[in-house]
């Protein structure tokens, strides 16, 4: 049940996992991926236990994805989006832990608009946080399901050459799929306008593109990035006709990759601005394979936490 | 447990079911109301089995009818308001349906503001669809709900004459109460003003009045709808105090009726306005007794599709 | 399972309650804490049965803490935003009960802003009602996690000076508390400026100051109130750094209650407004463990009504 081989009591970035802890979780995703194809789709690895989700920031499908995933597991769920209540009332992001730690959950995930909430956040509890995303910094479950994703289709993740294509500079996804990727032996290249680009992104070991057809030359999988105008200042927002003309992921730019490349996206997709409609519903596409995989890899996660959680 | 007399996968409308599978839901619901008058109210059809409720529109009795009845037959039921959410992302029906569909649900509950778009949806997905209401389409547990509370106070449908009141153009529920109940051998008038009834009415086969005296005369059960203002461009919507002068339901207008005639609205009321408090909370209103029908109708909706889920 | 030794169906206010009644709340919920605090944090107490949280006041932290008793409990729970979905039909309260109570719940637990909201809701339904605060009514089981976080620290009620502090006006928690305490032999200070505090308090046997420093002399307890801005007119807001100069909680200030003096705050607070962080993270502060009593007061008030829910 418990997973004693994963060391980690808390999820919060791809940063600080080695490359067999990453291994184990996917190992374990593999078999969580069985209970959600069942007609009866539970387990009871974490009957009894509370599992909060803890949103600042909305979103449907990965908070959806880790209440299902609780819930397959037996877990008793409680969502709490916190912009229409104790925010508006001033309570600190500390005072709000220290209030759900005393109710005595065992795991606590979190999505946040900064970049480092969630970390403060775990050293304040008792329990187990899971970061679903926390500013631009890291969503790591997004990376191990990618990584779920790319192995269950190649077999492998060592070797492969992956384009992160799009507004790397807001993206958290990109972040956690470069340290990820890397961590497995990718190549990873990353591919958008210099104005989307972190500074110094190089450091990180990626070959850096602004123009997409060389950076997508030979890509065994293309990964876009969904352009998050709402992370933007008014004077960098792209127009949309533009970004699609020259970083839109289309057919013809496509046929530039391996020829079997594979295309993802972590949704939700803006059709028609980083992406066309043919290549995203087309044969090479995982899009929705990937959020199967989603369900799965938060269901390991979960479970290999369990093994940590504080024996009260 | 499961039902394989009912032929269908989806429950889309009234639209396609015959007297045949509507008979069959309204003796199921018989048999679930017991469920929610134990103590216990709980059963094990649909253990283990995830249920969606997809709201593209609030609605606090429909959405917690449909939660009621998934939880006391054991599903994991996950609530997804989307408005808030994806939709500001700008992600498209079709997107979110294959994003749910990929989580593996078993049963997906859509209320949308669009007639067609829960036809959509189950285009889509591998699961059952419940259509919660979809524009001024159809709202087919709705007219189950009204079906069965007629049958447990009349003991038939058959021969009865039913007369729906009120802002017909923009009522789903008119129009799935209109095809049920006439598939099960009612007499079907339609009352309202003339800006509020759709052209070609009359091709449905139902009589229709604009006087309400005229139309009430002699009814066996007498349906209120609401008065849908937000549903209206501005240039038809009527004053709130002429339209229950003239439409509005008062003691002296339901004294026209069948003496024994019985009073039904599917709420929220306007009390007032479509109305009046005295018949509302009077000894013919069947309007309580309605919304517990909702809970059983629903339970046993979602009962006949499991015997259809795909075996997974 | 039940517990026949507690009169009342509903809990509505302290007001009404024997301390025999209050004492034995205490007594159960002493006994509840321990289910929080293990690793399968679950009874079975209330299988089957519904519980709905109706709260028409957005609340993190009270709703949590009644969502995770009744699942802690075995309860199907149910959440209502109201303010989002009937409300804005014109609904009215009464139909609310009316539509809610047929969907058969066997506990409501309602939130309201208006005083009295919650007893004429209690006298339209079948089953248990409640009250998780109603206007600047009652917050009953906010005054019992107070005295039970008190008789854990200092063993007993009876024979303590226990000072409210702060906006006594506004506040259900300190009315609730006033009547508490008092019913246990606790001798009751409030303390405030004299535009927030109720005409008429001294007939609630209260001694009254609105100087801070007299009234906290020798106070074995300190109950800070939250300062309510959102509930009052705009002439009567003090300015934040006036309010804190002279009745904000800092060390100075509470260097003049019994030195053992314990300091309490329903939360969320304000810090810098009624009371300093050295205090309410200091060594007297007992502020997270009045949110974990919270729950274990929440389980002990819903089981003790479950020895009264309807036999149906």
């Amino acid at each position: 049940m418990a997973c004693p081989a994963f060391p980690h009591r808390h999820l919060l970035g791809i940063e600080g996992l080695s490359p067999g802890d990453i291994t184990l979780l996917l190992d374990r995703a593999d078999e969580a991926i069985e209970v959600s194809r069942q007609v009866e789709k539970k387990k009871t690895t974490l009957r009894g236990r509370t599992q909060i989700n803890l949103f600042f920031e909305p979103s449907t499908r990965t908070q959806s994805s880790f209440e299902l995933a609780g819930k397959r597991l037996g877990a008793d769920v409680m969502n709490m989006s916190v912009a229409s209540s104790s925010v508006k009332k001033g309570e600190t992001l500390i005072d709000t832990a220290a209030t759900l730690n005393a109710m005595r959950p065992d795991i606590i995930v979190v999505r946040h608009q900064e970049a480092g909430a969630v970390h403060l956040l775990a050293r304040k509890v008792d329990c187990s946080v899971v970061n679903a995303g926390d500013g631009a910094h890291e969503h790591p479950t997004q990376a191990l399901l990618d990584a779920l994703t790319i192995r269950r289709n190649r077999g492998r993740i060592q070797g492969l050459t992956v384009a992160i294509c799009g507004d790397i500079l807001h993206s958290r996804v990109a972040r956690s799929n470069i340290i990820l990727l890397q961590a497995l032996g990718a190549l990873v290249r990353v591919i958008g306008p210099s104005t989307l680009m972190p500074a110094g992104i190089e450091r990180f070991g990626v070959e850096v593109f602004t123009d997409m057809r060389q950076g997508l030359a030979g890509a065994d999988i293309v990964m876009m990035l969904r352009l998050q105008r709402e992370r933007m200042n008014g004077s960098f927002v792209p127009s949309v006709k533009e970004y699609f003309r020259y970083y839109g992921l289309d057919s013809e730019k496509l046929a530039g990759a391996a020829p079997d490349a594979l295309v993802m996206h972590p949704g939700p997709m803006n059709r028609g601005v980083e992406i066309s409609s043919e290549v995203a519903d087309g044969a090479q596409s995982l899009i929705r394979e990937q959020v199967e995989m989603g369900v799965a890899v938060r269901m390991a996660v979960l479970e290999a936490l369990a093994g940590h959680l504080p024996n009260r």
